[in-house]
């Protein structure tokens, strides 16, 4: 049995211009369950670069919310355009349970041309080791460090206004605002 | 009667060192209610200038959350240093109630002597049309475009989670988790 009031972190990294700023701002959200948002974290990312796993295992590991911390979630694997999440490690390094979040179907085999086009074969192991998506309900999860039926539980507390887990949506949210000037959609 | 779902925006400025930078992030959260956040806008001031009223007013006035909102919540009339909000002005060019929020009971005496000790003895007249704070359980309060009594129903609306409206909590959170990379305290 999952706990209603249980601690979750949501993180989305902000849009960027291609080719004009180094690096992207990553919002990370907490809350407890689906409705009490506890506290913001920030870092930065190098666009298409490799920082990213790094940069959000310090960010958790360094945060006075780590200790009652129990799910991570991330909006996708890529922060920072092809800055790409191994989230084994990311689950390793931290001791807390990983739940990415993808939308859509992800065409995976397009990605990974991509990546071998742009010389970073490399990081299709990364997509590999992430494990094929599994849909449940409308959006399409992976996961390392918790069993499905944990992930459905968690998921069914978190995800309170929309499809997404609430922490996800308002990261996004946070991200869009400060890069745009104002959030744009439904997250 | 005030509905439960009133849409309001809360306001705050982000931390920042001074003399070492020009400009100051302000962060505003759109809420129905206490609970709900629909979203997210920023912007930039001087840090002790004179465009705070300016940039709040197109702020608001350019989001497409505009045509709901009935409630602007600031933390304190000071936005960055010394670039204090006319409040009377916000309310009259967006046509939106305006509450101020303060935690503890302002020496208003002390601000104005600090002013003119700056040369910037113009602003004093800001502080006297924002009206004497008005203690309302345990915050003070000034308000424009609304009365005593409507105050009240909407700050037992919006103070879900502590003692401030809760879109005044979370853009505080918001401010500084990206300014020190986590935010502090209970806002």
């Amino acid at each position: 049995m999952v706990k209603k009031e249980i601690r979750v972190i949501g993180i989305d990294d902000s849009p960027f211009e291609k080719f004009s700023k180094k690096r992207t701002l990553i919002i990370g959200t907490f809350f407890r369950g689906g409705s009490w948002l506890d506290g913001i974290l920030s870092t930065k990312v190098t666009i298409d670069g490799n920082n990213a796993t790094s940069k959000l295992i310090s960010m958790i590991n360094e945060s006075k919310f780590k200790p009652q911390l129990q799910c991570i979630f991330l909006d996708g694997i890529a922060f920072g355009g092809f800055n790409i999440v191994d989230i084994e490690e990311l689950n390793k390094r931290t001791g807390i349970p990983v739940i990415v979040v993808i939308r859509r179907k992800p065409d995976i085999q397009n990605i990974k041309r991509v990546l071998v086009k742009i010389n970073k074969k490399k990081k299709t192991k990364l997509i590999d080791k992430a494990g094929i998506p599994v849909k449940i309900g409308k959006i399409y999860v992976q996961f390392k460090g918790l069993e499905l039926d944990v992930v459905k539980e968690i998921l069914r507390i978190a995800c309170t206004r929309s499809l997404i887990p609430e922490p996800i949506r308002v990261s996004h949210l946070i991200a869009q605002g400060i890069y745009f000037g104002e959030s744009k959609g439904k997250a």
